[in-house]
């Protein structure tokens, strides 16, 4: 009997009457045949509510204790969609993800998966249960539970259909799949059919949030298509998959933005080796997340040098760049919170320089300042100020609407 | 260095304000030189909130999920805990059920404590931490969580007190110990600075609800003392104890009364070998807990058989008595829900025959009546009509005052 796994998000469980569409949802593929393993986020907004908890207590709770509050929120929701399915008259069993076999290391509250020993799971499915796994969370080599951080239930139900050899690891979300542009932003947006790892993977981190990176590369690391689509209606949605043969495949995908980008820049600071890593070690040992980074090297040896984090991140980077600006031989540190970034992403862009033209002319058309451009070999990302951003999304979406829509032989 | 077992109820951390106090309390005992394990609840009325969940989704939950569903209360409890313990700047750490090694049998929603498997508090404890176990809570011998039933969390810390060698097991709550009658009922009853575990469960089985049965029982065979107190006040608490000797204590030990007594009375049941098994079997198959049981054999070889039950397992018992008047050869049911229990509780009171008298003698001159009457060797009950109850209650603490509160030479 060929396995599916399905994972729903948060916003697809936030109540029982929710809970129980899930599960006419969850009981009807298993009518079709399938043995059906399910991934289950906490209800709604359980998490946030944990963390206000563990704030009212504490200024500083431990990450330990932390991922064993936060790890209730799933076991809640699993045992309670397993009791909706019973109700329903299906065989069903939650499991943590401990007895999902979800083996960490000890990284609490952004713990990597190790390893699957899905014995339990597999016993059950043999038993003809649905089985109801609790997402996000695993358990350490000391027997300690840890959680996966942001997007975590999306890669326990990647790891667990790969473990397992599902077919296809469906995501079930509040979304109908992944547009090629926000849709609140660019009213009538298509939605795509399909997309490539890679592709999803910039898009995901230039700020479409239905799906977290780490999700994406688990399953494209292991080859599982991955089908993202709403929960409660029956559109098609998008699946994620190895990239098609050539002569199939449009150039660009999609436009994404994020307006959670603020700007470090370090000026005056001496072009000499060892600078670069210099600047960043102290920021990876803090735990701030660098994205883009830009460094002109110049005939003078001085050199600014501009890298971008997330807004929350802006403080601590300021704090720790401006402390070092004497053993760098730095003249000083300037910041900007206020910034947003735009994408075009789609395979085989580099070798289309027209695609880069076309999105400088649009947003020079538009009276878009660029204040910094990176490029990667499938996509390219201008950073321009945060008013702008709406803007410019929907004037990028209507210069490649044509290539985004229509299908390219090349 | 001498370990002390510390058990908090749910009203005692019902709230980050109430955590705060009950983790300074913890970190006054760890600084007078104590290796402390405290056990805790889950908050306030945690535990009824997530019942009322499963009951939202279904009608009929599922033990062993349900069990998993109601394990998160003392989870969330036991890691706000802990975090409010390192926020005072104490090294804590908590641990679930499983963690603490509390092995039961797979009787889910009221599980047995099979053995203790103490080596991970034994580590934690010798590393300097204070140990948050989270209560109520264990793990049957295919790795899945159960609960303890009714009183679970007192269990979890006598089970541990007892494995761990504890010299004592300290059950902070919101009462200041057990006092001779309910004080709400009657005011000024005396608190008492000791009890045996027998009058103690003759005490709780009477409808003093401080304490559960089980851990009485439990705290009795290991020997453990068991101080019970209050959490937020310094008053001494009374401490549940093996008997002292003969000479240092007194007959009557105090007046308990429930009111949650229903009665079911099988009338005309010929009188022969059998029928009694034949009632009491499938009221056991169908687990209602059957208290006061009355049988008046009679020379016509016709008898009325009586019991009592809690009135929530009133509707059950009828139904099922109802379903075998035929079987049994009797004529009919009667049952009454308004009724109460009262009783005398004290060491060797059956030997003194006065005791018993001075208590019918009471009721009756208060105009109450008495429908049944069933003692043991510690203890005499009436059951009465419910509206009763308080005043019985009032007049026995004043006819058994002095013996209460003089200490009795024999």
């Amino acid at each position: 009997m060929a396995l599916v796994v399905q994972k729903y998000g948060g916003s697809s469980v936030a109540d029982s009457a929710k809970l129980r569409q899930v599960a006419q949802r969850i009981g009807e593929t298993s009518k079709k045949g399938y043995q059906v393993l399910v991934v289950v986020s906490a209800m709604g907004d359980t998490t946030d509510e944990l963390i206000k908890m563990a704030y009212q207590v504490t200024e500083q709770p431990e990450n330990r204790e932390m991922d064993v509050l936060l790890s209730t929120g799933e076991l809640i929701s699993s045992t309670l969609l397993t009791m909706a399915l019973s109700s329903l008259g299906y065989k069903a069993i939650s499991l943590s993800g401990a007895q999902a076999g979800i083996q960490t290391d000890s990284n609490h509250n952004s713990a990597r998966i190790i390893s699957v020993g899905p014995k339990r799971i597999y016993d059950e499915l043999q038993k003809g249960n649905i089985v109801i796994v609790a997402g996000f969370q695993g358990i350490n080599s000391g027997m300690d539970t840890t959680t996966l951080g942001r997007g975590g239930s999306d890669t326990t139900a990647v790891a667990l259909a790969a473990s397992l050899g599902a077919e296809e690891c469906q995501i079930y979300t509040d979304v109908e799949g992944i547009h090629a542009a926000d849709p609140r932003v660019v009213p009538g947006a298509v939605k795509l059919e399909e997309i490539g790892y890679d592709e999803m993977l910039e898009m995901a981190s230039s700020g479409a949030r239905v799906m977290h990176s780490r999700a994406v590369e688990l399953g494209e690391l292991y080859e599982i298509p991955i089908l993202v689509a709403s929960s409660f209606s029956s559109t098609p949605g998008t699946i994620i998959r190895k990239e098609r043969a050539m002569e199939v495949r449009n150039r660009i995908r999609g436009i994404a933005h994020d307006t959670n980008v603020a700007r470090v820049t370090i000026q005056g600071v001496p072009d000499k080796p060892g600078n670069a890593a210099k600047i960043l070690e102290p920021l990876a040992k803090a735990k701030v997340s660098v994205d883009t980074i830009i460094l002109n090297a110049s005939a003078e040896k001085i050199v600014d040098f501009t890298f971008t984090v997330s807004r929350n991140d802006l403080d601590k980077a300021k704090t720790i760049m401006t402390s070092m600006i004497d053993s760098l031989g730095a003249r000083e540190v300037v910041t900007d919170s206020s910034l947003a970034k735009v994408s075009i992403i789609g395979t085989g862009m580099q070798n289309t320089p027209g695609y880069a033209a076309l999105m400088f002319r649009t947003l020079y058309d538009e009276n878009i300042n660029i204040q910094l451009i990176s490029t990667s070999e499938i996509k390219i990302t201008c950073i321009i100020n945060e008013q702008d951003a709406e803007h410019a999304v929907r004037a990028l979406y209507k210069s490649f609407e044509s290539e985004i829509t229509k299908r390219i032989k090349t």
